[in-house]
């Protein structure tokens, strides 16, 4: 998305009214999908993924829904069937259009939805424009699940025009001549002593998701991680040492993964002659050897951290690990559409946070003492704690102001349309 | 599509110029398009169906491919990388996009689709300045080709609406008492003595496909044929006997296809109350029960033939029983978007051409002598006659001049999207 | 088979009392499951295919269903559970166990089939002795129905034993450097006149299936057959030819199932080195190139036929040209378990009985008048008559017996594991 | 399999000679399969499961390959294709027969399968006769092997034998009227303070699998857990409720499997009249409304307890609680083919051991510093560390020495073949 220029706004934003917060992240949204067509808004490529018109609608169906209905007096439904259409999974809400059948809602037109947000938006300012404490966790869940959205437009409309050959620029001259080689040496890894921490939080300094709740403590043994992400460069020694066809690395489940879909390098790369080539939304570029690898399932994670004879981190190591960094990276905002170089002082810690998420060797449980919200919220992590897996940190595709140190992303281990990547530990 | 005046020049279109004939089918098709949306024409609900999109520029590579290429010199392709967009399924041209997947392709854009037939019909046009007798077959053929996508155009695009619930309003205030009760009389069966008799042609006089061809003798047993089409209130009787309940009527592998869908009724019927409802691309309408059956499967067709003991006529028997006939009936330049009670003399043959296809009990096979043209347009029928049956007649979606009493249609017998329908034969 | 040394006493079967029809017959069957053990009776391969043991009972369901039941009065049924066990299709019966589910009947054990079989066959024998010519044509069909069970018995095993290597004994001592070349020439063709012949049969002579009735008039013009079937040699050619890489040759259902089942060669057959084996139900051996080509599909028969500038011939042609010769060839009886090559004079029609089966290009339809007979049995051929093609002539699993000028077997064209080949035609 | 009498001999194993322990184990799997046919003993109802004579056999492979082979000299394997045959999932070792396809192996028969038991069981036996402690851990592995095999045998044709109507006696006259009434009282929940405990195994006092190892700390907040296990009448109160049909118990994945596979309540459940029937491998039985519910997937453990208001205790919670108690319980031993209601103090916990598997919510996952074995058993346990749930105390087809209060058990979500049951937490 390089020619998207996004407020920064964002870094300052917590603290203020709850109504330029609305703004600032209704905006952006619309930023996002600037360079995309009608046509391209429309594509579903794969159930996992949706169109970038259904997440417009949906992310404005969710505050129609869940406070405008109930908290605007004399509200009117900008159109009483869009209830149906642009449901996700909310069960209590009620029936829903099928998931796999979102890339056949050409009508309501664009044109439509972009004047459903905006008879959302302006109800949403009259119903923010007088404080009412009793709706600002709604709201503020609203915004945070429209940024969730962000990321998944960027993501789905990624992989579906992956799959036009027609979308597919190359961004400069190609180089077949140039093999993708690496430029940094070894990395160091930071030891951390462990014994009884804290993780989690209680949501008293700002928002966090149920599933972030309650802060608790976990007993973490000694471990150290790597400074850095694995690089495109390692993942190529990975390559060309069979990694992807020895099962001696690989998860049972994965490795029948690898077979059934022929996996021999991450989504999105193919090779011409000596080079490696991976794709933004908008072109195909050579892979930069300096970067972190990415789009790779956890099964991938895994076995390349086997083969190192490293393992991954659990998501209690890379929180207390995370806890005294700032929260500073390569987030959407910056503008850059893939993950980079790692930069910072040798054997400190880097790209904690933005670049690629991080797959854990954590799976999305509930913490202890885990309770959902009342009514149709508590469907919104809960129903999902089981076979996903944890990611942390935040990618190039992901608005700064919805990270936290406590922040959990979960996706299943097969899955590689997210900026997912690893960290070594040990 | 009642909104579509479509021209009535097309009638005595065969002694027309041939720049003329293309000017006129060419703007049908666009004509037929005009209700709907870019994100309309990017539909594709099923890998049977292709996006209206993907139609435009199909008939357009045809002739880009098959003409202008091989005879235009100095013709400039509008764009290279189209060959492999918008070739359907001609292994000698080459490579192509993959089938299930033209629903992706919202790039190039519909205006840019647009450009591309404005771009050929310019080349076109210029090639049929100057009589060149050798390029007049593939031109016709070419636009009989597109004649055959303008019946696709409608049914693909009738059949992705469907699935979408906001994009079905209903033509009229409902009448939830009324039942669709039929108001015809039992129909009388017309006798023919059949023997040695002729089928097919030898296009001596006029255009012809090469499945049509060569003329050749069957030899056809004394039948008889029901003066017209089945019709909706036949159809419900049929429902109310358990017929779509009882394996008896059915061959094994329509009673298989019964139970994996769950058929119930024809495609697109659908209860409330006592009133059964159907759908044209843009209504929803209450079943007509004079009005010929619609949208159902050869083995439907077949079944309900057994249920009332007669049978479906051969492919031969209906082109001697049709002889004799003039070709009319309704079409497409009708406007009517679907069949219509059957109106003539009592006891005569009515609804032979027009109106619906009438499935028959012929496999599509190749006729004695049978020869494919040279070339990539070898493959245009001959690699298609396995496991599909013969539908004769044309139907309210076909352009008239599209139409021969010659002419055979094929589907499998699964298949219910078209305009399909069926005739008692004894 | 080649241990199994079946009774000559079919020959003179016909006028032989009925009770001694139905003992060897009977018989028969046991003599070909002689090498088997209970393990191997219990094997189910596919859903297409079911298991020994299954077809041993099933065949004597047939002669309880539809003889003991209603015609010996006083008859005890051996086990009423067996009615739903073993009944394979006939909705009219009742309800049946799943057909894919039929490797799973381990109980009742192949001891208890057995002496179901001996139960049967001692009231069959009692009905049998005493005169009753109305139960004739039934006792008939059930053995026609259980000599058809038998050569389903061989191509069933011979299936699920090819599954397991380590029941694939060499027959011999390899022979890596010896190609599997030919010693025959180019075979002739033989000239038909045509005209308005007659075919099917009024079964006034003898039996006849239903589908095989009435005896009717079709045009048929003039053409030539092949005088022997297509050889190994042969097909080794097109396969060297790249006939299963060139889609020029391949109608379009079968290009698509060449993909997906990355056929290569016939099913069994395999290379080694520079030598290609198949097998026969208990031994590999090297293919024989003078020996007709086996277990091809439909597809193959006729990309091979396209490859080759011919065609498949239409059962007419086929029985037109069989009616005038003797009714010989290798057939079960001859104990050999894979087609031999041609035997004859030079130019004149040679297999077109016994040794394989051969694809037609017609497919199994009902033929004019065509009558099923009343209840259950009408289920036996009529609800077949669809998306399956009609082989002719017989093949070394067929019992001599079970041969007539007017059979028709059928099956899917991709189907394989029968012993099916082809003759060319022009 | 009410009949079959195992050894008591089995309590005081652990300081019995090596091979008298061999001897004990090596027989008990016979006597688990006594009453089968070599029939039963191919049948393979899914892929998950296997035949009885492929496990009878695999057993006897693990000796092979992992002790004789490396270990006596001059042994001669028994037959040198059996190693591709019976090789489970051993990616190190080589090749091997298709999981899917072992009911398809009816060759080597079962008599050739048990005397590669009792050529195995002479050599082991020799082996064992002279102290040799560097084998004496792979000896004790394989019988730890052996027994796992011998729950499976159980699970896998239990399943077989349930899809075969002809299998399923009842085992006593019906009484349609007799409710599934309970007579238990509501259970009581037994508090622990928690804390940081310690978990795991350093297998300092016998034997325990990798995955169990090494013992270590982890932080458990307070907790209680139920006296008992869930009754089936309780599971009947669910059902009754509605529990299969409400969306807001479970988890999403759940749900879809619910929906997809048809579930109304356990595996092999099922209704006759007012009353519930459930069975063992060789009869069908009333639903004992005070016995545990048993059959149930993760999905339905997880919903049940959220209908209840609580959840799923974790594998540590688990262990904690029974660390203290005596390893007693309903095992194989015992003879009872279901698990039995709960005996013992009211208020004290019960059935912790044997009766049923109890599903926790903890995933399978490496423990901290877990070490797979050099070599090929290092695949035996690591690799399965993906997307499986642990399952905590034995079941009444659980070898009683099998059992250890840190033994993990682990099966995918959707898995009700195994006799899995729940215990309550809060």
């Amino acid at each position: 998305m390089p020619s998207v220029a996004l407020s920064n706004e964002s870094e300052s934003q917590a603290s203020e009214p709850l109504s330029q917060q609305y703004r600032q992240v209704r905006s952006q949204t619309m930023a996002l999908v600037a360079p995309l067509t009608a046509e391209d808004m429309l594509l579903q490529s794969m159930p996992d993924a949706s169109p970038t018109k259904w997440h417009l609608a949906h992310t404005t169906w969710f505050f129609e829904t869940f406070l405008l209905q109930p908290h605007l007096s004399g509200y009117q439904p900008f159109d009483k069937a869009y209830q149906y259409l642009f449901n996700s999974y909310y069960d209590t809400v009620g029936e829903r259009h099928p998931r796999p059948q979102r890339g056949l809602l050409s009508r309501p037109a664009l044109t439509e939805v972009i004047a459903y947000r905006e008879h959302v938006d302006a109800a949403m300012l009259q119903l923010l424009s007088e404080p009412a404490p009793d709706i600002a966790a709604a709201v503020t869940i609203g915004l945070h699940h429209e940024m969730q959205h962000q990321e998944l437009i960027q993501t789905d409309i990624k992989h579906a025009l992956s799959l036009n050959s027609y979308a597919q620029p190359k961004a400069s001259p190609d180089r077949p001549d140039a093999a993708n080689t690496a430029t940094h040496d070894e990395p160091e890894f930071v030891c951390f002593a462990g014994g009884l921490v804290e993780v989690g939080t209680n949501a008293e300094n700002g928002f966090a998701y149920d599933c972030e709740q309650p802060r608790h403590k976990v007993f973490v043994p000694e471990f150290s991680l790597c400074e850095r992400l694995v690089t495109n460069a390692e993942w190529l020694e990975f390559i060309e040492d069979d990694g992807y066809k020895r099962p001696e690395f690989w998860l049972s489940d994965g490795w029948a993964t690898v077979q059934e879909e022929h996996w021999r390098a991450p989504l999105y790369w193919h090779r011409e002659g000596r080079q490696w080539f991976t794709r933004t939304q908008s072109q195909r570029l050579p892979v930069d050897p300096n970067a972190p690898v990415c789009h790779i399932s956890y099964y991938e994670a895994d076995a390349f951290a086997r083969w190192r004879g490293c393992r991954l981190p659990t998501e209690f190591e890379w929180e207390h690990a995370a806890s005294k960094l700032p929260l500073e990276g390569n987030f959407l905002e910056s503008g850059v559409a893939l993950p980079q170089s790692a930069q910072g002082a040798e054997g400190s810690l880097k790209q904690m946070f933005g670049d690629a998420w991080e797959w854990t060797q954590s799976p999305f449980l509930p913490y202890p003492g885990f309770t959902p919200p009342e009514g149709a919220l508590s469907e919104y992590n809960g129903k999902f704690m089981a076979n996903q897996w944890v990611l942390r940190g935040g990618s190039c595709a992901t608005a700064k102001q919805q990270m936290r140190v406590s922040y959990r992303n979960f996706f299943y281990a097969h899955q590689r349309w997210q900026f997912s990547s690893l960290r070594l530990a040990k």
